[in-house]
C-alpha cells in the first residue's frame, strides 16, 4: 500500500475484535517506532505504558466515559509526559549520549549546560506543555506504522488523567497520562470503519508562499 | 524497509544538499499525509505553510538562529495551529462533516453543540496546547511517511514564533507557527548523518501492565 492507501484504511477504531491480538513481533514493531520516533534535543520526555492485564483495563475503562475500546483492544498504549524536565532528567539523557557515543562526558557540559538552561526558562505548565507535544509525534509516527502493519488504532484524549495517574502509578514516577492509542483489530460490524473520512480541501490546508 | 530500518535511517538532519529538490509527486505525498492524518474529533486545527521563496525564507532563517536547514532545504513545511477553537471553527467543521458525509446538517446540531461545549471549557492557553498537540501528530505522521520515501527532514522548534507569524502573515489569520519542518535530502558530508543514535534503553521507555 502506498502512503495515501494506508492513511486511508486507518481510521479511529471504535469496536475493536477482541478475539484478535498482536503478535509478539507486531507489538514489538509498534513499541519499536515509538522508541525510535524523534523529539525535541533526542530528550525523550516521557514513558509509554502497555497494558495488557483485564483489571486494570476496566478501571481505566471507567475513567474513559466507558469507551469499549478501552478493555477491548488488542492493548492499550499509554503516553505518559514527564511532569517536569528538571537536572536529573537532562543528566540522565546526556549520560546516555556519552554512553551511546562513546564520547568524553565533559565533552558534553556545555550541552548539558544549555539545556538545563533552556528547561529553566520554562514555567511548569509550558515545560509539561512541551513534553506532552514530543509524545504527540512518537503517537503519530506509531499510528503511521501501524497503518502500514494493518494494525487499527484509536487515538483518544477522552479520559481523566489524574485517575489514570491514580490507577498506574504515575504520578510517584513523576509523571501524567497525556495521551492514549489503543491498538488491535477492527471488528468486521464497527459501523465508524464505513464512513468517508472528513478532511478539509487542499485550499483550505495549505498556504503556498 | 521495515518501519524500523526506515526510523534507524532517519535523522534530524543538519546539512541538506541545496541542489536537490523533492518533485512534485514526492512534495504531493507528503502534503497528501499532513492532510489524511488523524486529530481529535477531526477537527485538523491548524493549516499548513509550504514554503518555497527565497526570500522568505532568508527572513525565517534570520528568525530562527540562522539555521541552515531554513534556506536549504527543499521546502520548508510550517505547522500553524489555530490560536482559537471557536463557534466559527467548529461550524466550518460540522459544515465539512455535513457535506462529505451527505449527513442532514441538523442531525449534527447535538454534535456541534458538545465540540463547543469541549471548547468553551477550555482557556486560550489550553485551546492553543491541543491545538498544536494536534498538529504534532500531523508532523509525527509525516516524519514517518517522509522517511519511508526516503526523503529527509529536520523537525524544528528553535525559531521565534511571532516573528513567524508577521513574516508570514499568520496573526491575521488567527494561526501562530508552532512547528516545523524541513524536507530534502541529506548533504552526503553532513556529519550528523553518522552519529549513532541515542535512544533510551526499552526498560527505561516502556512500563507493561
Amino acid at each position: 500500500m502506498s502512503s495515501t492507501e494506508k492513511l486511508n484504511w486507518r481510521y479511529a477504531t471504535k469496536k475493536f475484535d477482541h478475539t484478535k491480538k498482536l503478535n509478539p513481533a507486531q507489538l514489538d514493531e509498534l513499541l519499536s517506532a515509538i522508541l525510535l520516533a524523534p523529539s525535541s534535543y533526542g530528550l525523550q520526555p516521557y514513558r509509554v505504558v502497555v497494558v495488557e492485564d483485564a483489571e486494570t483495563r476496566v478501571k481505566l475503562r471507567e475513567a474513559s466515559h466507558g469507551q469499549a475500546q478501552i478493555t477491548d483492544s488488542s492493548q492499550l498504549i499509554i503516553f505518559a509526559a514527564e511532569t517536569s524536565i528538571d537536572p536529573a532528567l537532562v543528566k540522565k539523557h546526556i549520560d546516555l549520549v556519552a554512553q551511546t557515543r562513546n564520547v568524553d562526558r565533559a565533552q558534553l557540559a556545555g550541552y548539558e549546560q544549555m539545556l538545563n538552561g533552556m528547561s529553566t526558562r520554562l514555567t511548569a505548565g509550558q515545560a509539561l506543555a512541551w513534553a506532552q507535544k514530543q509524545a504527540y509525534i512518537a503517537l503519530g509516527v506509531m499510528l503511521d506504522v501501524a497503518a502500514e502493519l494493518q494494525i487499527d488504532t484509536c487515538p483518544m484524549e477522552g479520559f481523566d488523567a489524574s485517575k489514570y495517574d491514580e490507577i498506574l502509578g504515575l504520578k510517584q514516577k513523576g509523571l501524567t497520562a497525556s495521551v492514549v492509542a489503543a491498538i488491535g483489530f477492527r471488528a468486521a460490524d464497527d459501523p465508524y470503519s464505513k464512513l468517508i473520512k472528513v478532511r478539509k480541501a487542499k485550499a483550505d490546508m495549505f498556504i503556498h508562499v
